[in-house]
């Protein structure tokens, strides 16, 4: 653009956005620029603040403005059940459902040698020491159904077979609402092995 | 989320974009948090110098980081003619084209009586003496072929009709490269209408 360096680096710097290309890019920042620039503002001082402030937790390596997070220092949380995730986002997808009163262990990540992603990375050295410490006796294993993540719970499970230490999976199943037509074989078979006795 | 403010925070701000709602801002969010922190920071520093910085040119409109745009100020551009466009995209798409070498004049929007824009707010007395005051020759209405934007044209092409101005509006017709079966009937009806001989 030669009508201004400053646009250009808008533009520029809005393309480190997961899914935004030029395109979209010069669209938002004519956006921000025509019709949002108190927004704009506010966006640009939130993302300063949060790029230095934001750090992991030291107990569940969860994102945490503080040495440790809001859901690890609430008293009122069950600290025998610790439900591991890969990402923050699948933690606040559980938090939203509601139903779930415990700890997490956030990996940020799964196991992917191919990447050089091992154990150590995504801290499960960290979370063997926890279950140990802390006296856990349900670990909940709530990574995705991929293979990644299937690996990732495999090798959690077996660091952690010697320990006296219930360790579960989440169950596959119909989604609650979704139409049998529509759900995959793998699911199916899944739901079919699962299959409960109706409460009379 | 419990876990941290400055994310909710983030997660807040990042939906001024448009298009983008709370699921999109959590990944986004999370996306640079995890994987680009260095380019978070350098998009917060950018939007706080372009929401800061950029104003509108004093001669086109458009945005500039300065008084006078860079094309405005150009001496080897052509200030006998001017392209009148709606957005300073429209006037990317025009630049990127390449072959328009003269000056511009962008609205910033469209007349639009129901929503209080009228010609003052569109900046069309601006571009009146303009043609007026520096001997414009002519006058290029490229609005978007929309009603609104078709209103403009003619708007604006009254208000100077009587002056010694070549008042002229960008050729409808079958976009190039494309196939004759997908192209709807209005701009077939156009294509027709505007048939040429073919050069021998």
């Amino acid at each position: 653009m030669a009508f201004s360096p400053l646009v250009d680096e808008l533009v520029e710097s809005l393309r480190v956005l997961p899914g935004v290309g030029q395109k979209t890019a010069q669209r938002m920042a004519f956006h921000l620029l025509e019709r949002a620039r108190s927004g704009g503002s506010r966006l640009g001082d939130a993302l300063g603040r949060a790029m230095y402030g934001v750090r992991r937790c030291d107990c569940c390596q969860n994102f945490a403005d503080t040495d440790v997070c809001g859901i690890c220092e609430n008293p009122e949380r069950n600290t025998g059940v610790l439900c591991v995730v890969e990402s923050p986002s699948d933690l606040l997808a559980i938090e939203q459902a509601g139903d779930y009163r415990a700890g997490y262990f956030v990996l940020m990540g799964h196991l992917s040698p191919i990447d050089g992603i091992g154990p150590e990375q995504i801290g499960i050295d960290r979370l063997v020491h926890r279950v140990r410490d802390e006296g856990v006796t349900e670990l909940i294993l709530a990574t995705n159904p991929t293979v990644e993540g299937e690996a990732t719970a495999h090798y959690i499970a077996d660091r952690l077979a010697d320990n006296n230490v219930l360790i579960t999976r989440l169950a596959h199943g119909i989604p609650v609402g979704g139409e049998l037509g529509y759900v995959d074989g793998f699911t199916l078979t899944h739901a079919f092995r699962g299959r409960k006795p109706l409460a009379g």
